[in-house]
């Protein structure tokens, strides 16, 4: 680490000659290697981006040149040279930066980034921005890792060729989305790579942009070179990389899929059972045996979603990866249910929210009967990163007319309700999972039916544990009993987009208060359909979820206290109220 | 009329020779001249797609060959062919037939589609569907005016090369948007006409599809030959053709961005005032003049948003059409936000819906300031076609952390928010407006204080008006008094992205009802977060608003039955919850 511990600021590289940025580089390597797999995070992408970075910042001025990350995943080299090294070398440097680009951190960080495809969009904002308040600089552009694939990129590469003026997209080009590329660009980029960029039918150059190649981006003196000559340069150019993903991790550099984003080497996954997902895909794979009409999309993120390289295979052409292209996943799936398919997409919930145009659409307006998966893998509150939050997803599909948002409170229910939406032919179906699958036995078969499933009759309260939260609606009534003597109504809603109006009527005739408990966003949520239900009439209610609050990497037990999420703090709020 | 008379289905024309379909052509064209300057509509698009219509209806045998026509707004000589031509021959038809395709109307229609951009990907769910199950038959996108820019048709056109059979996009390329076009992507596209489809570095191609080239469009015998010979091909193909916006019509084809879409001629605009759109395009050509850091944004619809070709050429550079491209819109406006510059997008809401991820990620996560002019340009709740709703933005928007949606009651309060809005840099600020500009004085001016308005103190009854429903409020309060003889309070609420709590806890001294009343939906709007704050007290509310369903065409006058949206009706409702 002796090259390394030199570097604090972008400054200290400029001084270095070739062979000292080669040591750099492994020395850079090593504490990735390292940092990553004690604390977790993202890896085959840092990895093979060492030297690109090293050569940016030799060449380049930052932050009065300015570089922007797509997704960021892949800025722990930024990180280093500008100053973060103890995020990969220290426990207290683990713990105070976070994983993604953030101007909190640092001048040299423009965006909080988390989402895709994003990144030539952002930065031809600060290149309009430097030509009409008459400023100098360059803006350049870091995309890869499959972020092409989004639509956004194309539509920031088609309006870059208009800025007229200095725009630098540097695209990464690994091979590699998180799991294999899809779709009929990357077919040409591989074209590319082995005509040193001299194919037919440049796809950048048919975006009306200039274009260049570079053959090794993990030749520091490569880049170096390439990157001296586009500094400055008077119109927008794409620099197209090639680069080794997991680069000096033999591993990594083999199972690219397994290693872009790692756990810590601590933690021991062997206990974990099976996800929502996982079972969701196995009973997919069975059925497909016999149903060629089944089809499981995934746009991009297989690997957590239960679409492993293996099921994948076995699903062979009943499987489809759109790339990082949500819009596409649900457009496509609207196709396929409208042609007698049966489409089941699997998405994490906070990717869901590149989509809302095309759930309303194409899927609800036209009545097609898709099924969807929305996994909150943290859980919907919880202490994910803030571009990562899914606590949003209901709340934004709460308002759309004919969609249907199932929550299962058990791992029966769940696959009651999976079965019931593929089987299905009426409308689209959202099934929000969680990170915790419950053996529990509510007792029930879902059938279609929305009705309420009444767990316990009780009165004066009623207390409705939406999906996630239904254990805590149990842990509460046991409370209630316990502090105040009161036996509740205990409820599992098993939806979120709309309320039974009969079973909530009934309620009124021996209840006063009407609890509700989400995990996710109040504004726009579950509970307000309740309020608003009882608001003409003097039943009272009481939402519980999260406030309307981006929060970051907040512990759990924080949000708890915050929101009021436990047993002890929410019985606190009913007696208030029933005083 | 004599050849169109005769067409009553796709089978009618199959059997004319060319010398006829000729002459249908231009009784075809005759008719949308004459049905759209009567019943108004779109109009250059469908009068340049005329011989590419019945080409495709002559070749392929709709509907065991599918059609799917992007935003389909050019559909109007489908609609002909395929039993639909009263809609331009006969008042009753006209108001039979929607502008787009439907498949409540006909099977030869697929999907209910207004929005842009999506027709390759739902095509491409198609053909997976057919592929899937081993069915035959030709699936068929059929793009243009603009529609190319949108990041989904790029999405859909890079999974589409991956589907390996049969499956067919036809760029109708007429060198227009709604306005002119942008973007890199439409230099190349006019090499390619140039070049008769010659010139390197071809767009499709660099997707991975095979490419042809039509010259023209226009030419029924060109068309049917170029279309006989994909027919049935076994691989993705786009076939380029070449067509005149407007033809047929010297005003459309010289004017095609007034002809794109026409009022019907007997409407008089001449006293029409102006918009809110307009008053904000004029005040920012005045900042503009001392101001080159300000900058309007619009989405490819400037015409009806203030930004005329007059207005678009003064504002010169400070002017941003990023095409049909609202992810592009949002994301480069946080960039010139973050880079010190002051955007305003100007875009209708429902179009807003294409760019949810980015409100949320890029904007408010990184509190960029940008101003962004959601407009609803029949009202929110409105006789408007399913696919144009004005009635989600509200509901979609409030669940969003740091975002500030302010409702305008009236004129004056509109432009105090506008120019508050552009000169602060806190957070991004949407202004939702509506088609009537009111020219009322609620006696306030607004500077950022979000302290709800208290316009008339009462007591009882509390009756908050958002934006474009501040006038019902006042009448509601006008037949309060003279029904009930109740002297409510009146309030002016002024945003609907949260509450006054303070000003609500204040009315809970001697009100016992609050009514709230907003133009959109009501699951995620603004009354369902007065009925969860109020929820645990004993102050009863009532919200306004449209239900959670999806409305096409219904005249408004049936959604004030609906929704009870007159002042009688809501007095009738607050006299049952009195009593």
């Amino acid at each position: 680490m002796k090259q390394l511990q030199k570097v604090n600021s972008p400054a200290d590289i400029k001084k270095m000659s070739v062979s000292k940025l080669k040591e750099l580089a492994q020395d850079m390597r090593d504490a990735i290697i390292k940092g990553v797999h004690t604390h977790g995070g993202h890896y085959g992408p840092d990895l093979g981006i060492v030297e690109t970075t090293i050569a940016l910042h030799y060449v380049f001025n930052s932050p009065s040149d300015k570089f922007i990350f797509d997704v960021s995943h892949q800025c722990y080299p930024h990180k280093m040279i500008t100053g973060r090294k103890d995020k990969f070398l220290t426990e207290e440097g683990s713990k105070k930066y976070t994983g993604y680009t953030n101007p909190d951190e640092s001048e040299h960080d423009f965006f909080t980034v988390g989402h895709t495809s994003t990144s030539i969009s952002l930065a031809t904002g600060l290149a309009k921005a430097r030509d009409l308040q008459g400023q100098k600089g360059n803006v350049i552009a870091i995309i890869g890792d499959g972020s092409m694939s989004g639509g956004e990129a194309f539509e920031g590469l088609n309006n870059a060729a208009e800025l007229g003026t200095n725009f630098i997209v540097i695209f990464n080009d690994n091979d590699q989305s998180i799991a294999e590329n899809h779709g009929g660009m990357y077919l040409k980029f591989k074209e590319l790579r082995e005509t040193n960029g001299q194919a037919e039918d440049n796809f950048f150059r048919a975006m009306g942009l200039d274009y260049r190649f570079v053959a090794d981006g993990n030749d520091v003196e490569a880049m170096i070179k390439a990157l001296e000559d586009i500094k400055d340069i008077d119109h927008p150019i794409v620099l197209h990389v090639v680069t080794q993903k997991g680069k000096g991790d033999k591993a990594a550099e083999i199972n690219k899929e397994a290693y872009h984003w790692i756990l810590p080497d601590s933690v021991d996954t062997s206990t974990w059972g099976e996800s929502y997902e996982q079972m969701a895909a196995n009973y997919m794979l069975e059925e497909m045996k016999h149903d060629p009409s089944l089809i499981a999309i995934c746009p991009a993120v297989p690997g957590g979603l239960g679409w492993t390289k293996e099921n994948r295979d076995k699903a062979g052409k009943q499987y489809w990866d759109p790339g990082i292209a949500e819009e596409q996943a649900v457009a496509m799936a609207a196709g396929l249910a409208k042609g007698g398919a049966k489409p089941v997409i699997f998405d994490i919930g906070t990717f869901l929210q590149r989509t809302y145009d095309q759930l309303i659409q194409d899927l609800c307006i036209n009545s097609n009967p898709a099924t969807i998966i929305s996994a909150s893998l943290n859980g919907g509150i919880s202490d994910a990163d803030v571009t990562h939050s899914g606590a949003f997803d209901m709340a934004m599909m709460g308002s759309i007319p004919n969609l249907l948002v199932l929550s299962p409170a058990s791992k029966d229910e769940f696959m009651d309700m999976f079965k019931w939406s593929i089987k299905q032919t009426k409308q689209p179906v959202v099934i929000r999972t969680g990170p915790v699958v419950r053996e529990i036995n509510t007792g029930a078969t879902f059938d279609g039916d929305l009705s309420y499933q009444i767990i316990e009759k009780g009165n004066q309260v009623a207390v409705l544990g939406l999906g996630n939260f239904y254990d805590l609606a149990v842990q509460v009534k046991d409370e209630l009993a316990k502090k105040l003597g009161i036996k509740a109504t205990l409820i599992n809603p098993r939806f979120s987009s709309g309320i039974d109006e009969k079973i909530l009527q009934a309620l009124a005739k021996n209840h006063q208060l009407v609890v509700t408990l989400e995990d996710g966003i109040l504004d726009g949520g579950f509970g307000e359909k309740v309020a608003r239900f009882y608001g003409p009439s003097a039943m009272k209610t009481l939402a519980i979820g999260q406030r309307r609050e981006n929060t970051d990497r907040v512990p759990y037990e924080e949000l708890v206290q915050r929101y009021h999420l436990s047993p002890e703090l929410i019985v606190r709020d009913i007696k208030n109220i029933l005083e």
